[in-house]
């Protein structure tokens, strides 16, 4: 979910003074507009990792717009009055009116996420303070409300940095918060339950955006774009209700993608594979062969660039094994009965027994990966395929089913070398289609289709896993081990 | 919210005979169609009280309907292949395809009931449950299915004569469930939490329909025609998603209402009235002074039809109270400040603090009374307002306070006898407006509103008190009981 979030983003100084002016005007001329047409209220959440420039950017937000209309809200401690009301009534007087912005520090996220960090809660009071908080941002924007929520995001050691940064700094010292950040396992409970409520409540009408929070030039941009893009849209179909920003996924602000922090240059020599395969493929057949596996079963799907190696890598996996044990299930176009059915029915049925292993060749995220790319689908149906594939993947893991996800990845040159040698080899040359040509002009979309596919479903129950693939050894090792590692922990989870 | 399927609803053989034939034909049909466009399954849930008819309608609905296209599925035991697999798998296999009808016996909403009534999970876990089961039907939906949530209810004596009728007949015994049903508590518990399942789960795009199962003919009848009107709606508008049923709401079958079940000839002798008001104002003025209300606060609603006393009733109330205690608050028209907000703002901020009592003249069911039946907000608006509202009442349960809420009835007769009267009183003449004569001509819509209203909202946390209202001094002090009645409940609670 953080992933896209820790690949350092940064924008330049000069590119930063050259865009800063215009978004500011923007900004502005947007804000006027909201205040005139006064149509709805903007509710802007600010949440995240501590350091991760929370503060700076609110500081910003108030620079850059009319502070006039726009007031922040701070929900530190309840107030005696506050305390003598029900919990939602200091959020309801301070919502912003029509026509106007408020930016809300503090906020219903994160007082559940500091409870539940701090053991205060459970999982399932956490679950009904998320579906609360649902239900009242459904409400909200069913009553027309725009609302953005900003997650600030820093990797574990960037947050270690910054905190020492702002230690030193006796300016800064005070604004260290109650949770105790210098321990590495509250950064690690604030990231997997932040994680957990991100993935419940990004809904189509309020979805989250995750900010990578190192540079400020970059975060600063990235924020001001997501929100004038989001005001634009609204002030232009203020229908009722305002569905947010169906479209503001996609490139970033730097053009970093996701992709780009692969070293596709990884390699595993000649003489080191053979041994490290074989020994990869005997640990599966054991790890298959334990006892423990009756009360698990094992889904892996595969997805990839056209050529990046997915058949290969998944015979390697199947050479290991008892051909009673696994399923090997290539997804193609639908079949009719598949399409008189929703569209996760497909890969319903074919979820193991218990103590089985069902490889996917392709898989459910097909939707938000060709679907979206070829609009064989509308854009409403991948947009909230997000979530439901991460229900579906939860409701797969609860039931002891370990989910385990790769994407293959290869560079455009290595792609056409292969669609070269396909055709040009005889038993070869049935792989390669009309199809792989037209897919490979899409590139920059399937780019940017996964991107926003990891960042959305990676989660720390059911994880991507980007294998570089240029290397077709390296890429089946790979594949192998992480297929044994998952096996392994969720093993050993049983045992506590 | 089960109100009104306590009232008696019944129709009489001749009129039975004479509407089933039309009704079969016409759901044929529809089947026909939907056969025919093959754009969205239908799934039919039964849910509700044993002994309720659920079985018989479901042999019924297959007798009516063409077998061929409708497929029954019950899930009372899984099977050990669909132990081997995750809890969902086994209603996905089950789903009906595009075209076909499912009806789900024993489905979702089966066990989490069950399980809560057993007391095998808490509170918080079937919180969860609710949870899962809303995000699956409103993917569902999301993917175009159309879902029917049929509760057969029956009243607790009603209840135990049919399963001493059915325990009396060997044909039948068969049929009693595994729930001790013989046991007061078990229905007790098992309407409480199907209560809360109902309120939390009833959508516009997959509302419930709570049947009165006493009576077979009225039964039939209501659950088919609901069928064929949403069927019908669905088949017209076959726009994806598929929201159903924003109309069926409305007058039952045989035309009985809630408010029928009234007996407006209550009344209170002028030599009792001032002493039993005393004693109910007394009361409640000892009851506010008690130390316990520190943690509670008091929100009395106040509804009714024009002319029925609201004015009077609040008077009483407050005439036993210091003044510091209580604020009386009016609800007319939204001011330009309300009206920049979402609509449960402006209640939200008169909301009491903790040992206060606030009163509201007219209330938030304004929008599923007045806004609904003047057209002064959307149907979708008031549609949604019931669940909302029901969320708004939770949330103040849950800290403390005590929501009293009164419809205040009389007969059109006894209102038209005192709008005559206040337009003969000079000083009563301000009472009455053009309003109020215009509102008296769309009697039967605010009947309809009323019974709606009752149905969806009347919850065990906060039910309603309908308060017979012909005779003022019967209704004043109904009031003041019903106040008193539920600060003690409520005093009392605290201690265990």
């Amino acid at each position: 979910m953080f992933e896209s979030a820790e690949i350092g983003h940064a924008v330049d100084d000069a590119t930063y003074r050259k865009q800063v002016p215009a978004l500011r005007q923007a900004l502005l001329d947007a804000q006027y507009d909201l205040r005139e047409k006064a149509a709805f209220p903007v509710i802007i959440l600010i949440n995240g990792i501590e350091g991760a420039g929370k503060g700076e950017t609110v500081k910003l937000l108030n620079e850059w717009m009319d502070p006039r209309l726009i007031e922040v809200r701070t929900f530190d401690r309840p107030s005696d009055e506050e305390l003598a009301h029900p919990t939602p009534w200091r959020y309801w007087r301070k919502l912003p009116a029509k026509g106007r912005m408020g930016v809300f520090f503090g906020n219903w996220y994160s007082q559940m996420i500091q409870n539940r960090v701090h053991g205060r809660i459970k999982d399932a009071v956490l679950d009904q303070a998320i579906n609360d908080a649902e239900r009242l941002e459904q409400m909200l924007c069913d009553e027309g409300a725009l609302i953005f929520k900003f997650w600030f995001h820093l990797s574990k050691k960037q947050m270690k940095k910054r905190l020492k940064a702002l230690k030193d700094d006796p300016l800064h010292r005070w604004r260290l918060s109650p949770l105790d950040w210098q321990q590495s396992k509250t950064y690690d409970r604030f990231v997997r339950f932040g994680e957990r409520v991100l993935r419940r409540t990004s809904r189509d009408y309020a979805p989250w955006h995750v900010i990578e929070g190192v540079d400020a030039n970059y975060r600063s941009l990235a924020v001001g774009r997501i929100l004038l893009d989001g005001l634009r849209a609204a002030l232009e179909h203020p229908a009722h209700p305002v569905h947010q920003a169906m479209a503001p996924l996609g490139d970033s602000i730097d053009k970093l993608n996701l992709l780009d922090s692969l070293d596709l240059s990884r390699s595993l020599g000649k003489d080191e594979y053979p041994q490290r395969l074989i020994e990869e493929q005997a640990r599966l057949a054991t790890l298959l062969r334990d006892k423990r596996m009756r009360r698990h079963a094992l889904v892996a799907a595969f997805e990839g660039n056209d050529a990046a190696g997915k058949g290969g890598a998944i015979r390697r996996v199947a050479a290991a094994l008892d051909p009673r044990q696994y399923h090997i299930v290539p997804i193609a176009a639908p079949s009719e009965d598949e399409r008189a059915q929703p569209y996760l029915w497909r890969f319903w049925r074919r979820i193991p027994a218990r103590g089985q292993f069902t490889v996917f060749d392709r898989s459910w995220y097909g939707r938000v990966l060709v679907e979206r790319v070829e609009g064989l689908c509308s854009q409403s149906d991948w947009m909230r395929a997000y979530g439901e594939i991460n229900d579906f993947e939860e409701q797969l893991v609860d039931a002891g089913v370990i989910v385990v996800k790769f994407w293959l990845a290869i560079d455009a040159k290595t792609q056409l070398q292969r669609f070269k040698a396909r055709e040009n080899t005889p038993f070869k040359r049935y792989k390669i289609t009309d199809d792989d040509w037209r897919n490979r002009e899409k590139w920059p979309l399937y780019r940017e289709a996964v991107g926003d596919m990891v960042d959305r479903t990676s989660t720390e129950i059911a994880p991507w896993t980007l294998v570089e693939a240029n290397d077709k050894h390296w890429a089946r090792v790979k594949v192998l081990r992480t297929l044994n590692d998952a096996l392994e922990a969720a093993l050993k989870r049983d045992k506590g």
